[in-house]
């Protein structure tokens, strides 16, 4: 059998995601689509919507095969890391592909920017450097760095947050020498970072989560599958919420509010004497949004602090995050279909990364921190929910999903 | 002039405090009362109904003429640290006699006891380690201590919590060779603990406090001043709470889900193990109470537990408390009446201990401890609130009471 992976959030799950999912699945020729979805916080530092095991539903009825979860040290991280966690899976799990979307759809830009960036490896490294010395954030003096070198041609707009994502797994790829094959599909109407509906039946997910947090109780049905529509209103309606910062403002006052500036520094992202600026902000913010807009400064990035505070918020310590970088430790299996299983059975035999299907069965530092994040998502929910969503991280089997009979085992 | 000292939680101001208030004068024939209150927690580890500052308002009205912050280093700690910190206060600011309840109203039994544990100090404290060995809790290891010495007579019940406080008072008066002289006035009517009302005008602090979070809405005018009663009813109007732990459960839960056993063990109170016991019941208890009574060991006492949850919500190390112990090193002044101002003006160039009336122009780390609290305190109030306690803090001055016109300047 043979495999395709993908690097999801789903959050939620749209019709953009089932367009690259069922073009990936085409281009590739592979039997079973892969997903490794990062869990209830995602790359941007925000809580995701709904749970995972919502988003695995989601994910496996729209036509994923197997859903393995993202470690939090990997899925709460700039791109980089992010996407050496990522292509970490989908080679363990032994796929011949991985396919992204990305503004053009051809793969041969991706390829010769890492040429690029590969044979002026130190130059660009002194300008990412000398920029950021000069104030920028991070991302803008890497885009500035690639925009400085000395060549002839840029094969790629690294500017645009989907070609920075592509661009990383092939490096992650290459990097970790993965025999898997980069793909890429060309993206369909909505930008990334989209606010805003319009007439097309894709729309960012962004735009999406705008909809559902709106007062005017928009209509997300035209954008997103009739399932991932039920299933975030069943979520909404068993929970109560979808998640959003604001609904965590309050933890993330508290602890900030009990943490000595000694344990501040030592949280993950807090850098440079940001722990001072957080607590003298945080005590007169009365919402989130407020906070991030006296936070923010022209040094760093929105999604940059956002990540900083869901540290906080976890309390997730640079000691914790340093076991992080190379390769993902194991592959926490949330859901699977028939091939999926199918699949698994196929290569089982060669994982030499341990497939955990129930968290007894298995220990490790980085499955900690999934567990702690679990649970800090799901703190925010009113008892019993609560204690029955944290004791349920633990119970809880991998899906299983039949999908002749379109339902679950 | 000549001043009285009282200790006193003031959890709420009722007429048993009335009455102990204007008896203390009577007895000691002062002009001034100055009374040193717990802050916002107390000393059986649990949120004060209202904040310090409307418990302030209560004692001023009935007759304090200095109200001073018992630090949380002091204030929530077992009853010989509470008392080291209460008498230090008290002695500090030059009171010439302190008065406290007692069940049978005379001031000899306290004096003997404290005679007869000086002579026996090394057997006393032999036994104490001795039944703490053998599991009982440390109160229940004093007692049986004190009941085992070799001796005569006894003068005094040390079961009872009144007379544990009291003796606690007359030793530290004598440990820091402290000039006031102890008094003590009988106690009508009211247990300490008694949960229920009966025909007396005077009901504990417990029952009335039962009776506030009962949902027959029983009434608690007989039992307390009009005043406290309208300043009960204002707080819980404008901040639509009376504090209690079960409030503050979410936030422990959350607290207790992200610290790791390294940070629990560092926490005061959190000793022999308690870190796996408090961290695995938290996770399936749906409310504090529910937590309290799986957590409870023959071992330690409901207020031993409390009060370590209590730093637990804090976040107060070992480190952090190590400084409490011997004197106070401050007088937070919350509020005074004019007979008040006149006696701290009469002694203000003797003072060796500094006063604090606003927080800007002083700092020390148990100061900060308080701020902490107050912080924690204030955490479950809705913004804007919150943020609005928060600052209050730092930006109110003590309360300015004219006695004659019965208002607030």
């Amino acid at each position: 059998m043979k495999a395709v992976g993908l690097v999801v959030e789903y959050n939620p799950f749209h019709n953009g995601h089932l367009y690259h999912l069922e073009a990936s699945k085409t281009a590739s020729g592979a039997d079973a689509v892969i997903a490794v979805m990062s869990g209830n916080f995602l790359q941007r530092g925000e809580p995701a919507l709904v749970s995972k095991w919502a988003r695995t539903k989601m994910a496996l009825k729209q036509g994923a095969d197997l859903v393995i979860e993202l470690p939090y040290a990997y899925a709460t991280q700039k791109a980089e890391t992010f996407a050496d966690g990522a292509i970490s899976i989908l080679e363990a799990l032994g796929c011949s592909s991985v396919c992204f979307g990305s503004e053009n759809g051809e793969i041969s830009p991706f390829l010769e920017t890492a040429e690029l960036l590969n044979s002026h490896h130190a130059e660009y490294q002194q300008l990412v450097k000398q920029f950021m010395k000069e104030g920028m954030s991070y991302p803008s003096a890497q885009t500035s760095a690639f925009l400085s070198l000395e060549t002839d041609s840029r094969p790629l707009d690294l500017s645009l947050p989907n070609n920075i994502l592509g661009f990383q797994y092939v490096r992650a790829i290459q990097k970790q020498k993965a025999s898997m094959r980069p793909l890429t599909i060309k993206r369909t109407a909505a930008g990334y970072h989209d606010e805003d509906f319009n007439s097309s039946p894709i729309a960012s997910a962004t735009s999406i989560r705008k909809a559902l947090f709106s007062d005017e109780q928009k209509d997300i049905s035209p954008f997103v599958p009739s399932s991932t529509n039920e299933l975030l209103r069943e979520y909404e309606s068993e929970h109560g919420v979808l998640h959003h910062w604001e609904n965590y403002f309050n933890l993330l006052k508290y602890t900030v509010c009990t943490m000595s500036m000694e344990e501040m520094r030592q949280i993950y992202e807090v850098e440079e004497g940001l722990e001072n600026r957080v607590k003298s902000v945080i005590m007169h913010a009365e919402s989130f949004k407020e906070f991030m807009e006296q936070l923010k400064t022209k040094r760093y990035t929105w999604t940059r602090l956002q990540r900083m505070c869901l540290h906080l918020l976890t309390r997730t310590t640079k000691d914790q995050m340093q076991q992080a970088g190379g390769r993902a430790p194991y592959l926490r299996l949330l859901g699977m279909s028939d091939a999926g299983r199918s699949y698994l059975n196929s290569v089982k035999k060669n994982l030499e990364t341990p497939l955990v299907s129930v968290l007894s069965s298995f220990s490790h530092p980085l499955l900690d921190l999934d567990i702690k994040a679990s649970a800090v998502h799901a703190m925010i929910l009113p008892e019993p929910l609560r204690s029955h969503c944290i004791k349920r991280e633990y119970s809880t089997r991998p899906f299983q999903y039949d999908r002749e009979k379109g339902c679950f085992l």
